[in-house]
């Protein structure tokens, strides 16, 4: 039995790109060439669009008193949410607090300012189903707690980590800052920025262009810029600005916001019938919580068939699915959200993370979940 | 009298991309989505074009013993090979050298390094043509030097410094590495790797997409991430890679480096006619040097006209110039490099940055230059 059909299954990695993104891209960046920073009328033509974008995409999100910067991507606007703003407002207190299941780039963040810069972290570990314990997190606040930051949505397991619930008990209970990765949550959950202080977006996940993220940020925060050169982004991000990328910004985002109703309500019904085509299989163990994740991924656990199998036996089906992030894509090593999580040893060794799409019907489930029955039956060691 | 033909005349600041690069970036953004780091069949498609791509520029370069990191720009790139370098190697020493004419993301890495890493940074004044004096270079190399930064074509007056002989004296005299910012000698002058061993490119500078650096680097020098994530790009530069980017790059390299010698021919053909329909203009002074200088700008000062107005009054016969490096735009604050050449304050308060490009003929120039003196008669105060 053969599929020609292929199984794209990562988009929680990354995405492609929306046709009506990439044709205005290709127009931005044959006609609107120009420096924005130049003050000759090509340059202010690019700059007009380049403010514009920068004004709709906060009006899209209904901040307000904030500032958006942009960034080379969710890593680098991750480094500045928490870098930058730690570097600059130390003399507030040097307590920070965060969880044990943000990306890589948030994680490593906080490493680096305890390594290097004296800051202290409380790492909060995560319940079963990937979500914070508020009164754990209450009992971490300090008087000398300078940021806060839990990502909204996690991208190995989908968990959902409620930020008005988080924000407003930090803003309740502390003077801290308040920070949200919200990669994951762009177009998939409703934002609430009603307590939080920054948050962090990438492009290419929401069906945009790579090399594209941004920063949002009250205007009040300090920050100490990362990387130095000239004054582009309110001297915080130097370099010439990519401003096709900036531009088509906003439509990727817009687009993004205008489907994510239509857009849920096919992904729940799509992992719905994935988790119960699966729930009665006692091999599978889902890593994912079924009610507290987004409808985007499912992660579960092959038991007796290691991942990197599961990945090339899936892979010979044209059905394509990560082990669990993609920035540490090493399927040998352990996940620290699933450690976190508390989940046995063996699920960490026989992880998948299959991403869902509204391309997919109800009978690809069905296909995709026959599969993996069968590589879970023929390669159980 | 008014043109309809447009003069885009700031090519050193960005340029249109080739309509070649365009076409294989868009396919790439349509076809090749999949993160290069997904172990999958798609992700590997990326992952081996993004590979080649990286051998191909480094082949281009006809640089050995070298990696390759793709960066979102030059003003990153320039940070890496800056700030990641000494703050690894510091052991080896904490002396740094470089010129006071280097791009603005140079210079303030220095600053950066001096201010907080106790680096004592020497900073070369040039001559008057732009170019450093060996001497002097020799002179100021330490037993403790670690670094030496200077750039191969300076961005506002074009002028070249010669890699081959200030490589050679840091090697002959001192165990310091050596980097230059090559963001303006790519596609416009031969480049000399032989004892160099850090350089920094950016791609909008030849007709690439804007958003895309490198840096290219001796494998056996260490480097500390500037920004923390997960484990692309050897772990130097975390972050998805922007791979449509990254592997539309050899590309971009190549049509640059075949069109060197034809473009260099027709442009040095319109330097030399501008610089002698100017040079018995008493009004107008060069703050580029004609022999020892690029083909690709000219900086002059008209006397008596602020930059701002003539920069106003170009732009009305859609004649689109700048005033110096676009990283500081604003055009009231005075330029390092013109005072590191010792030009006089009324040069500072004039000056204006004219790119040249190969779509410009004889006439052309004839038809800038004589607006140029139109504009230095009407508004000279």
């Amino acid at each position: 039995m053969s599929y020609n059909k292929i199984f794209y299954l990562d988009n929680v990695s990354t995405n492609p790109i929306n046709p009506e993104v990439l044709s205005t891209y290709t127009m931005l960046l044959e006609k609107y060439y120009a420096n924005k920073s130049s003050i000759h009328a090509l340059g202010r033509e690019v700059y007009k669009l380049h403010e514009k974008s920068r004004e709709e995409v906060l009006s899209l999100l209904n901040v307000k008193n904030s500032r958006l910067i942009f960034t080379a991507g969710a890593t680098e606007a991750n480094n500045m949410a928490i870098k930058s703003v730690a570097m600059a407002n130390k003399a507030q207190g040097k307590h920070l607090i965060t969880t044990n299941i943000e990306h890589p780039s948030v994680h490593s963040s906080f490493k680096f300012l305890e390594e290097y810069l004296d800051f202290e972290v409380t790492y909060l570990d995560v319940e079963a189903d990937g979500r914070i314990d508020l009164n754990k997190l209450k009992a971490a606040l300090r008087e000398d707690t300078l940021l806060v930051s839990i990502m909204a949505v996690n991208n190995e397991v989908g968990a959902i980590n409620d930020v008005a619930a988080w924000t407003k008990l930090v803003k309740d209970n502390s003077k801290a800052y308040t920070h949200s990765d919200m990669v994951q949550a762009l177009g998939n959950i409703d934002l609430d920025f009603n307590n939080l202080d920054i948050a962090t977006f990438s492009a290419h996940k929401i069906n945009g262009v790579k090399g594209s993220g941004f920063l949002v940020i009250r205007d009040h925060i300090d920050m100490v810029p990362l990387i130095s050169g000239g004054d582009q982004e309110f001297g915080i991000r130097p370099g010439t600005e990519n401003s096709p990328a900036n531009i088509v910004l906003a439509k990727t985002v817009r687009i993004a916001l205008e489907e994510q109703v239509e857009k849920n309500e096919k992904l729940k019904a799509l992992k719905d019938h994935f988790y119960d085509s699966l729930k009665d299989n006692p091999q599978v163990r889902f890593n994912s919580n079924q009610e507290h994740s987004v409808n985007t991924l499912v992660n579960i656990s092959v038991l007796g068939v290691n991942s990197e199998i599961m990945l090339n036996a899936l892979g010979q089906e044209n059905m394509y699915v990560s082990a669990g992030s993609t920035c540490q894509s090493d399927v040998h090593k352990r996940s620290r959200v699933l450690m976190s999580l508390d989940k046995p040893l063996e699920n960490q060794q026989t992880r998948v993370r299959i991403s869902l799409n509204t391309d997919l019907t109800i009978e690809d489930i069905d296909t995709i979940v026959l599969k993996i029955t069968e590589i879970g039956e023929k390669y159980a060691v």
